[in-house]
């Protein structure tokens, strides 16, 4: 069991049981919203009918969507066990991969299935005043952020317990960490999935809905006439919806469990030679991420409280409500990092182990800097984001003033703006890197060992920074959906026009909120992929271990032998001159060429397949409108079902590809270019599935919001051939905002988890 | 002087007058071949005229241009002669970067020269056969294709005589290789602002007179009535003949650079300590790449003859005529390759330096065979293009139909395809390192210094293969935008529309054939920036020793420091190691990072570039179409001069920023994350940078024939919507593949040869 030390007033190996209480603090609230949301009238007949069809439709996909990745869960867990059998892999990765991934769809299900009960509820209270309307979305998004924390701290808290059980090595926590991290891989697993194949099901349905509804008929969206409609709705809910949880999810866990075990790593030396204290210090630095993230699920429900106004609110104070929520929260964690930090590292001092001596007296406040550092950083890409996508600003006006010129020159501007685009997020995550790196250890700038894991640790928990507050922000983003959703609610049942006004209010206020959000995410998984980079070598080293174990030497690489001993006192930096992960050695750079490719060729595969999805939707719109009579004049009804059926179907055969490539790149390309190799396909996937990400999210947004722009009375307005090129710029970004890119930050971490799932392979068998 | 031995029938020093000869000798056929093409009839007295405006035009841009590029050389030279009076250059960098950037520009400017006396003549030749028209467009792509070359050869057979005479250095040849570096510093220079400038000036006026004219008014192309038509056929010929010219200039040159830094540096140790024997290996390893490319001419201007036909052949016979040009003279060099090398190496047997046993007997044919692998992924890479971007297949095909739902899905088709098609490419480039590296260092796995410098100098030599018969492939390229002037110089003098068919069909060849070429041009562009990290590497260390020469030691980085021995005796892979150079190092993950945002930002700004001039040109020639009575019933001349002054002042405005913004962020990178960040950045750029490119030249290859694939009836044909709507995809593709994806390939190199040149002031002073 834990042994602890130095902390006189709390017991150290109560950590896990405070996550858990968290946890299950987080659990109780969504539930308690939830069920307050559920006592909201659901409005008229026809309203409870809409909703009722959306809500059948989205758990239809759902459950066809399950489907398939169980099948796909199965067969990768019968791998793993394989594995374990044969020693590559321990006996418990594939029970942590099938809970990953299960915790993962369970937070997208609850959701989702919030999402589908809101949204009539939320209509019917924006009937009475826009304040009422945004309580109704705001906490129902409240649930989904809850429920994704709830979950995600859940599965951290009982894996940590069970294994700290039941695992006695010497070595444990480095083994407890690193084994946790494939539940990770469960995770992104799913979240890719989620993301690709409801990414797919939404923008086919949205595209087709547009292409012919708006463009050809000049019906206005959400018209009960448009036979794709129903489809268009489920699919805000199966692909914003159930594909954000999912994916935040991942991030979520993912930045929590990649930060453990780089701080199991980077005290393991002293662990294993400095006696308890050593072990002690390992511990707190394992421990220091799920207590941030358990003070922050605290902090989030305060910031879901402070989100009220006055009756009669007009968007202004709204906007302030929620940024109080937000910023309040953000301001707390900051403060109760140092509190946190102080707690656990606040009596370190010098501490000798052998020859090495390490001053860690100012630990607790450097540390707490990294955080500090992340959160910034999120705060910056967060206000770039929303300069280059809001219509507020003069990029997006730009875009929208090009339509001057026709929709050639909508899409070259707005292509040219999200490139340009790129460049504040890059050089923020880089400033932060380097900060966050320098703080953590104590800024040293000298290239060694020491320095180097702790400083990853610094990163990484700078990333856990980042997503603390998650319970609220994620609030802040899924609500939109939720009032999206409401609209065409409100639309479709014939609602006073000033409802979906209100409505679009709503999600309009969304969107600048949820940029922040935006920027958080995507900062954060930049920065835990890094540390993900860690956990693999980490892994290899457990890796080589076992085979130094059964053969008595480790073969590293053509003409490296290295005993026992040598593999387990080995250093990061150690290993990376072994294996000659350097820039001069062409396997390295081979495998970053195809980890670059890797980003495009997947945007490819996503935006051809909802290309593909899309015109079968139009084709089926167009056969409808002219095959049932009455049918434009709304004597007669559209055959919804057989619209929702067919981007069921388009996502479901469409995401098994890209999904799979994602998980068998890493495998081929460590079994042909060995671990310098996956380290280039990682770095090379990495940095340009990051730029690539947010060049296609803000370039999406820029063209949402520049036909927003239009439809607001410029340059010509709703109607005018302006408008019209606007709406051309839309619909292709919809791939790039809502598939592509919100795909592209799940692949990274996958093809990372990939391979620390797969190390054990990589070190027997390669070919270079 | 050179020393020689073991060749008994030649004497090797020999070898840089071969080089000199063969210059001379492809600038006279390129003479012969201009005369030849000026005696040809201009056709009637408005073709002269209008060739005459076009000419003018396009000259007095090129001196637009010029005056600005000179002011930035002019600059940089200052800056260079600055830096070798404080000892961080020497004394030849600043001039031989002048003669680099004058030679790159004058290669620019005969080609530009040539077509534009040319398109009227292919014009005119035309009305008597296809044949005649083919004749004289590729007899005059092959002037610019023999001037590029001859030029490249000379400068660098000159400068080598002249440097080989004045310095004496026991290094001398490492230093004389990495001084010739700095010239292709020049020619990246002038062929990034060529194509920059040019590229944003044809599509502009391209963009801007297609969205008028074509789209709103529904005029055809190159119609007389149309004022932007004179600044389209100016802008072909300097974007696409002009800026081709200056690009393929660097990527010779560069290759054969690059290549011969690479013979010098991998033999060095040899040189210095394995007396004579050694030093003249050496001297074979940098003559090899100038051998290659001189015996290239020959074949190239043997293949140029091949290309003719009998009177009255049809386009398959016109396709047969030049395939077997530039097949056999690949098939040639190919033989030709081996018997150079066997000419230099076939002697070698094992040599001893020290305690190190090299055995070298079967060099010769295992570097030959890294040309072949050069040349066979040149092939590969031509064909997928081809594939991808053809309209023969069903890639484009599917573009083409998907216009049957509208512009945007149209555009996510072709982002779609273009993203996919990046898959072959980076494989086999991939490929051919691990086997161009394989085979020229004897197959050798292990990763040690003298198997990777072997090793680089293979990747180096296979991108020399590729590129050695430029001057016939680019004749097959450079032929094509001549034809196109022709066709617009034919429809705008009024001739039989069959003429313009004829020049129509002469492009369309000219499109089949270009495939291939930029198939080796990307591939080569690929395989000389990994040379050239290597020679970055090189140069650092003969920074460092001049450093180490005033200061006793050298610091290396934060806690080394070497004696001037040491740095002297270190290898790549004691570089690597010493400046942590591995992908655990946050400061090289910073710059893999920022080099994969440069590829966007740096495509961003000449989208936007585009954009902004296109809309200039929009508004004029509306303004004219409504200002200017009678013009759209052709009874008023438009005002050409004014649309030919936009473009000129919009791409002379907007191709400053990007360049120099190519220019700046290396050196900033150095100054602030020191060798291991600028090492990252090139590769960040090199593996982004390239992906980039191959999608941006396919996506718009392939909307531009899926456009003429409607046009040629599928669809809909010619006028309908759907035609429309391949229209707004070619307008989309036009920056695309002739400005932002064509000026990447050059962007790459540069920032490694401005990295290599300033390589002194990053040693010197850099703040991590």
């Amino acid at each position: 069991m834990i042994n602890t030390h130095i902390i006189p007033l709390i017991d150290i190996h109560i950590v896990p049981y405070i996550v858990l209480a968290a946890s299950v603090l987080a659990l109780s609230f969504a539930f308690i919203f939830f069920k307050q949301m559920m006592k909201e009238d659901e409005g008229t007949d026809l309203m409870k009918k809409i909703a009722a069809h959306v809500r059948k439709g989205a758990m239809a996909y759902l459950k066809q969507q399950y489907k398939v990745v169980i099948i796909v869960f199965v067969i990768l867990a019968v791998i793993f066990f394989l594995m374990s059998l044969s020693g590559m892999q321990n006996k418990w990765v594939w029970f942590a991969f099938l809970t990953g991934g299960f915790f993962s769809g369970l937070a997208g299900f609850f959701g989702m299935k919030t999402a589908t009960y809101a949204s009539a509820r939320t209509a019917n209270a924006a009937r009475q005043s826009l304040n009422s309307g945004l309580k109704v979305a705001f906490r129902s998004g409240a649930v989904m952020g809850l429920v994704v924390v709830g979950l995600a701290l859940l599965d951290v808290s009982v894996w940590f317990l069970v294994l700290d059980h039941f695992i006695t090595d010497a070595n444990k926590m480095v083994i407890i960490t690193t084994t946790m991290l494939t539940f990770g891989m469960g995770a992104s697993t799913q979240a890719l999935f989620a993301r690709v194949g409801g990414g797919i099901y939404t923008k086919a349905a949205d595209v087709g809905a547009d292409l012919v509804g708006k463009t050809e008929f000049n019906i206005p969206e959400d018209d009960p006439r448009n036979p794709a409609t129903i489809a268009d709705n489920v699919g805000d809910n199966v692909g914003d919806v159930a594909g954000m949880g999912a994916d935040l999810y991942e991030s979520y866990a993912g930045s929590i469990l990649a930060t453990m075990a780089l701080g199991a790593s980077a005290f393991a030396m002293l662990a294993q030679n400095g006696g308890e204290v050593g072990q002690t210090l390992q511990l707190k630095a394992v421990f220091a991420p799920m207590l941030i993230a358990s003070v922050g699920v605290l902090l989030s429900i305060i910031g879901i409280f402070l989100v009220k106004t006055k009756e009669g609110a007009g968007m202004k104070q709204l906007l302030g409500a929620l940024s109080r929520g937000t910023n309040t929260a953000a301001i707390l964690i900051t403060v109760a990092t140092f509190g946190i930090m102080y707690f656990l590292f606040g009596n370190e001092s010098v501490i000798k182990v052998g020859d090495v001596e390490i001053d860690l007296s100012n630990m607790w406040w450097q540390t707490s800097l990294s955080v500090v550092v992340g959160l910034l950083a999120g705060v910056i890409i967060g206000k770039a984001t929303e300069y280059y996508t809001s219509q507020s600003y003069k990029p997006t006006q730009k875009v929208a003033e090009s339509s001057k010129t026709g929709p050639a020159t909508v899409i070259i501007s707005g292509l040219g703006l999200g490139m340009l685009s790129t460049a504040i997020p890059v050089i923020t995550v880089g400033v932060a890197i380097v900060l966050a790196y320098l703080c953590a250890n104590g800024f040293q700038v000298e290239f060694n060992a020491t320095n180097l894991s702790r400083g990853l640790y610094g990163i990484g928990i700078a990333a856990v920074g980042m997503l603390s507050t998650l319970g609220i922000t994620l609030a802040t983003d899924a609500y939109g959906p939720i009032a999206d959703n409401a609209g065409g609610n409100a639309e479709m049942s014939g609602l006073d026009p000033e409802v979906r006004k209100r409505t679009d209010a709503l999600d309009a206020l969304g969107n600048t909120t949820a940029a922040t959000g935006k920027g958080f995410a995507i900062g954060s998984a930049a920065l835990t992929a890094l540390a993900l980079l860690a956990s693999y070598v980490e892994e290899i080293k457990i890796a080589l271990t076992r085979v130094a174990e059964s053969d008595g030497m480790a073969q590293i690489t053509k003409g490296v032998e290295w005993t026992i001993d040598k593999v387990k006192d080995a250093s990061l930096v150690d290993f990376m001159q072994a294996y000659n992960v350097n820039l001069m050695n062409p396997v390295v750079l081979v495998g970053v060429f195809i980890g670059a490719m890797m980003a495009f060729v997947f945007c490819g595969m996503t935006m051809n397949a909802v290309g593909r999805a899309a015109q079968k939707m139009v084709e089926e719109v167009r056969r409808q409108f002219s095959t049932i009579k009455g049918i434009l004049e709304g004597k007669a009804e559209p055959d919804y079902e057989r619209c929702v059926a067919i981007s069921t179907k388009g996502a479901q055969r469409e995401m098994l590809v890209p999904s799979i490539l994602a998980i068998l790149v890493p495998i081929l390309t460590g079994v042909i270019l060995g671990v310098p190799g996956v380290l280039g396909l990682l770095i090379g996937g990495l940095a340009t599935g990051f730029v690539l990400a947010v060049f296609m999210a803000n370039s999406g947004g820029a063209w949402d919001n520049a036909k927003k722009y239009v439809e607001e009375g410029n340059f010509g307005g709703k109607g005018s051939d302006n408008h019209k090129a606007t709406v051309v710029g839309d619909t292709v970004g919809d791939p790039f905002k809502d598939t592509s890119g919100p795909s592209l930050n799940i692949l990274i971490k996958l093809m990372s988890m990939v391979s620390i799932v797969m190390a054990g392979l990589t070190v027997t068998c390669h070919l270079l």
